[in-house]
C-alpha cells in the first residue's frame, strides 16, 4: 500500500510528542493501518531539542507544507488564532485533510471550517484538542452514536484540577499551589485561560455540539474560574462530603442546552470526585447506555500526540478504503505469534493465607522457605482467631508463579502448618 | 440518501433493547448518519413483550435473515456456539456484514470468523461483546491506535464485581450474596460461567488481541474465579489497604503476553477499586497516553443495544461511503438550532457560605428570603471562627438561577450579613 504522507505544523510540546511517538511506534501503527504513515515535512519556526527528527525535511515557512503537494494530511500544532487559521483553511484549499489539537480555534472557528472542509470534500479532525489523550470525541461520535446524550460533566483542564486537588489534600491556598503549579511547568505564567476556566470553556463547546448536534457557540459558554476558591470552603465542602471541583457541564433539557464552566460541589463518593492531579476525566450520561467514564492524561507531549494520531490514523484508514477496520485493529496478515504464557510463567506480587499452629518458630520456618525461593517478603502480620490456630498473613514482591507454587508446597508440607494455603494475587 | 437495512437474529434482553434504542432515536440516529436505519426483519424462535415491534416483519427461522436478499447487516443476538457460528458463517457468506455480541462465540471462534469475513469483504463487528455499552473495543482499535498497549486490567464482569462489592460492603459470604444476585437476575441459575471467570476470560481474549495483534487464543487464558475467595480474606485485604476484585489482566512482557482472570487485590485508593456492583471498567496503559480508563455499564438491555447500534452505525456510515465522519459527529445539514441557555436559567445545587454578625435572629431572615424566593434548604450549618463573624454554610435544593441571584442580592443587603455571599454550585 502507498504511505500516507504527513506534514507537521509546529514543533512545540505536542508536535514534537506526535513526531516521536510516530517515529517509535511506526512498525505497531503500520501493522494496524496497512500502510506507512510518514512525516514528509515539518514547519516550524525553531527545532526541538526534545524532537527525534534528524533527516526530516523542515521549513521555517508553516505555508509551505500547506501547500506542499506531497502531503496528504496537514497537522496544525502551532496554537493560536490567526496564523493557524490562515494555515487550516489554506491547507483545506488545496485538498488536504486537517488534524488539529487547537481547541481555541475549533471552539471558535470551527463552523467556519467545517464548511470549508464539506466544500473542498476532506476530513478535520480534532481529538487531542479535548482532554489530551482520551479518546472522548470519538466516544461521542461513534462509541455512543446509538445514544441520546443528556449530560456531559467533565474534569476536563488539568492545570485547574490540580490546583484544587492539591487545595483539598494539603489544605492550601489557591495562590500558593498555582505558584507551584507555574515552576513545575503545568501551568504558565500567564494562566488565566486555564484558571478562569476559558480553556475548559473551549472543550466543553466542542463536547456539546458534539453531544446534541447543534452548531459551535462558545460564546454563549458561561464561564467562572477557580481563582476565588478558598481553602475555607474546600474544608467546609469537605465537611459536607464533597470535593470542589472545576467541572465543564452540558445539560440537555426541555428549555434548551446549559453550557456552563464553574467551580463545582460533588459528592466524594464519585469516580469524578477521586479524579486528581492533572488528570481528565468526562463523565457522558446517555438515555440507553447510562453513565460512561473516560479518564486519561489530559495534557503532555506524547499523551497529546497519542491523539493527534489516533486523528491521522482514521484519516489514512480512509484515503487507502479500508475505513472497515480490521477485525483486531491489526491488519490480518500482519497478526504477530508473540507467546502467551503459561500461568506459572507469569509475575505478580501475592497474599498469602496461611494457618499456623499456635507454637513457636512457626514464622522462623515459613520465612525461610521464601527466602530460599528468592521471595521478598512486604508484609507480615499475625491475626486473632477464635480457632485452634493463628491466621498469619503475608505479602509479597512480585515473583513467578512457578516459584510461589514451588514454596506453597513446601509451605503445605510443613506440621506447623494446617490445611491449604490461600493464594491471592497482588497487582499494583 | 438510501437507507441501511438490519436483520436482527434474537430477541432476548439485547436484541429488543437494541430494537427498542433503534426505534426510539431513530431520528437522532439518522442525524449522524445521514440515513435511516431499519429493522427489516427479526429472526427469533418467541416474541418479547418487551419489544416495542409491531408492525416489522417475524421470522421463527433466523437463517432466513441471514439469506434475506434485502438485508446488508445481520445482527446476531442468539449467544451460544453451534447455531451462532453457522448463523454468522452463513450470512458471511451472503455478503452480509455481521454485528454480534457473542463474547463467546468470537473468543472462540473469531479466527475462523475473521477469515471467512476477509475472503467475502464484509465487517464483522463485536463492540457490545466486551463490556456491554462501554465503548473499549474502538477505544484500542481506533482511539488509542498511535500506542503500543502494555497491559489491560479490567473488570468485566458485572456479576462478579456485584458480589465482591457486596462481600466488601457488608461482609457477607459468597454464597449468600449469590444467592441474591440469582434472586435479582444479576446471576444465572446455573453462574459458573460467570463465577468462574469463563465469561471475563472470553472477554479478556478478545481485549488482547486487539491491544497486541495476535490470534485469538481462549484456550491459553489462565482462569480462576472467585467462589473461594472468603468474607476473611476480604476484611484482611481490607484492614491491608486493598480491595479483592475480579480481574482480568493481559501484559506485555519482554517473555510473551500474561493472560489470566484471578481475584486480585489492588489498592484500595485506585479508580478501578471503586467500581461497585455491576459496573465494568478496563484500565489500559499504553506507551503514549499512559492510563485511560473506560467505565460503564457492562451489561443490561439498552446498554448492551448502545454498543450493538454503535456497530451497525459504522457500518452503515461505510455503507454509504460517508467513513469520513462529520466534524461534530451529526451531518452538516442536520445541526439542530436548539437554545443554549443563558446562565440565569439554569438550574443547580447551590452551597452558600454567608458571613453572619453575631447576633440573634440572622438565620430567620436568611431563610425568610430563601422561602419567599421558593428556594428549599437541605442544610444550614454554623462554623467557628476566629473572626468577629459567624460563618454560615447553606445547602439548597436545585433551584434556576435568576431565582438564586435575586436571594444574593437580598441577603447581601441585610444589615446582619458582612461582606458578599461566596456561591458554589452543587451538582448530584
Amino acid at each position: 500500500m502507498k504511505p500516507v504522507k504527513v506534514g507537521i505544523c509546529g514543533l512545540g510540546t505536542v508536535g514534537s510528542g506526535a513526531f516521536n511517538v510516530l517515529t517509535r511506534n511506526a512498525q505497531e501503527i503500520t501493522r494496524r493501518v496497512g500502510c506507512e504513515i510518514i512525516v514528509e515535512q515539518i514547519g516550524a519556526r525553531r527545532d526541538n531539542p526534545n524532537c527525534m527528527t534528524t533527516t526530516t525535511n523542515i521549513t521555517r515557512d508553516i505555508f509551505e507544507v500547506a501547500v506542499n503537494p506531497d502531503i496528504d494530511i496537514v497537522v496544525e500544532l502551532i496554537g493560536g488564532y490567526e496564523v493557524a487559521l490562515k494555515l487550516v483553511l489554506l491547507a483545506i484549499e488545496n485538498g488536504k485533510h486537517v488534524v488539529t489539537a487547537n481547541k481555541a480555534l475549533i471552539a471558535e472557528h470551527g463552523n467556519e471550517i467545517f464548511a470549508a472542509a464539506q466544500k473542498h470534500n476532506v476530513t478535520v479532525a480534532f481529538e487531542s484538542a479535548v482532554a489530551g489523550g482520551i479518546p472522548i470525541i470519538k466516544a461521542l461520535r461513534e462509541g455512543l452514536a446509538g445514544n441520546k446524550i443528556n449530560n456531559i460533566t467533565g474534569i476536563i483542564n488539568g492545570t485547574g484540577n490540580f490546583i484544587l486537588s492539591e487545595m483539598q489534600e494539603k489544605g492550601r491556598d489557591f495562590a500558593d499551589v498555582l505558584a507551584e503549579a507555574q515552576a513545575l511547568g503545568y501551568a504558565e505564567a500567564d494562566p488565566t485561560f486555564d484558571v478562569e476556566g476559558i480553556d475548559a470553556a473551549h472543550k466543553l463547546t466542542i463536547l456539546a455540539s458534539i453531544a446534541y448536534g447543534v452548531p459551535l457557540q462558545f460564546a454563549k459558554a458561561y464561564t467562572e474560574g477557580i481563582s476565588k476558591v478558598t481553602s475555607e470552603d474546600v474544608k467546609f465542602a469537605d465537611e459536607l462530603g464533597y470535593r470542589i471541583k472545576h467541572l465543564g457541564i452540558a445539560r440537555r433539557t426541555e428549555q434548551g442546552i446549559e453550557l456552563r464552566v464553574h467551580p463545582t460541589m460533588i459528592a466524594k463518593q464519585t469516580l469524578l470526585a477521586n479524579v486528581n492531579g492533572v488528570m481528565n476525566a468526562v463523565v457522558v450520561d446517555s438515555d440507553a447506555v447510562g453513565q460512561t467514564l473516560h479518564y486519561g492524561a489530559g495534557a503532555g507531549d506524547e499523551a497529546t500526540g497519542s491523539a493527534v494520531i489516533a486523528d491521522i490514523i482514521d484519516i489514512a484508514r480512509n484515503i487507502q478504503g479500508s475505513s472497515a477496520i480490521a477485525p483486531l485493529g491489526f491488519q490480518n496478515d500482519a497478526l504477530a505469534n508473540t507467546e502467551i504464557l503459561a500461568m506459572n510463567q507469569t509475575k505478580t506480587g501475592y497474599y498469602l493465607h496461611l494457618k499456623a499452629a499456635e507454637k513457636p518458630g512457626v514464622l522462623a520456618e515459613v520465612t525461610k522457605i521464601l527466602g530460599q525461593s528468592d521471595i521478598n517478603i512486604e508484609a507480615i502480620v499475625q491475626k486473632e482467631s477464635d480457632e485452634d490456630y493463628v491466621p498469619v498473613i503475608l505479602l509479597t514482591q512480585q515473583v513467578v508463579e512457578a516459584q510461589m507454587n514451588q514454596a506453597i508446597t513446601a509451605i503445605e508440607a510443613l506440621d506447623c502448618i494446617l490445611g491449604d494455603v490461600t493464594r491471592i494475587r497482588v497487582e499494583h
